[in-house]
């Protein structure tokens, strides 16, 4: 955990070991214009900036299918973000909101998730609009966005299960 | 790395040492009436069978400020899934595709998104729609749904730069 903000008024954190239930691996790194947390913009945008996203070469097999155009939905790791907040202020006022009702960087799991559209693909690099993050990023995961995307598995029976009351 | 299912004909994976760059904590456990993934659905619907997910204590301030009815992004960790897979027959058939290219729950990070409606919440419980995960899944994450959440935090320069050619 890398506590590059300090608390502000208001807000509240958790005293946390450290200890972690599971482990992640980079799958690759993610290229931007943005060098400073405070110069990123708030979310990404699909007509937003060119980013490179490169994936490791053990990885690579992976990006076979993906077509230009195609929407997909990027999970990278907030590498910076300190992960013991609970309650921020986005407006630094005083007021707060809880962690788990906002979409800031700073989380437990710091996992941002983007929607991206994929310009173009050149061996083991994609660039693709939508992103928001520091370069140097870590890559955790490329998939079809959900809005784009059909099960080619077979059919079954709990997809057509609907709610009780 | 839990290997829970045999390489099909056709498919491909990496030998991975099981090494990982990063740690996620466990703030969650999700409860569904899915007790085998065979007897999941392929994915979630928000009009689907009503799913438990219980945060713990620890985190239970960082849910203050959701209402019921929001539209959430739930991530959770598919725990039993293999990670080295690079190519997966979703059909058994002999033909692949890469698993950047599909939404199956057996890749190098297996973090799950879906979707949810928050129908209500009992303290520490939320009950909601859309999951599609075994029961006893760890929960890694609740943000507002993207297409719901517009930032607290002033604008920045950033969020009006659009792309180049």
């Amino acid at each position: 955990m890398t506590n590059t903000d300090e608390i502000r008024r208001g807000e509240s954190a958790v005293t946390w070991s450290g200890a972690t239930d599971a482990g992640l691996v980079y799958v690759g790194r993610i290229g931007t214009p943005w060098f400073d947390t405070r110069d990123c913009p708030r979310h990404g945008r699909l007509d937003g900036q060119l980013c490179r996203i490169e994936v490791f070469d053990t990885w690579v097999p992976a990006l076979r299918d993906l077509a230009d155009g195609a929407l997909l939905e990027i999970l990278y790791w907030l590498h910076r973000s300190r992960r013991d907040v609970l309650l921020q202020s986005p407006r630094d006022d005083g007021t707060t909101r809880s962690v788990f009702s906002i979409r800031s960087p700073l989380r437990p799991n710091p996992i941002a998730t983007s929607i991206v559209r994929l310009e173009k693909r050149e061996d083991a690099v994609l660039f693709v609009r939508g992103l928001d993050c520091l370069d140097g990023t870590p890559l955790l995961d490329i998939k079809p966005d959900r809005t784009d995307f059909v099960p080619l598995a077979p059919p079954k029976a709990a997809d057509f299960q609907v709610g009780d009351a």
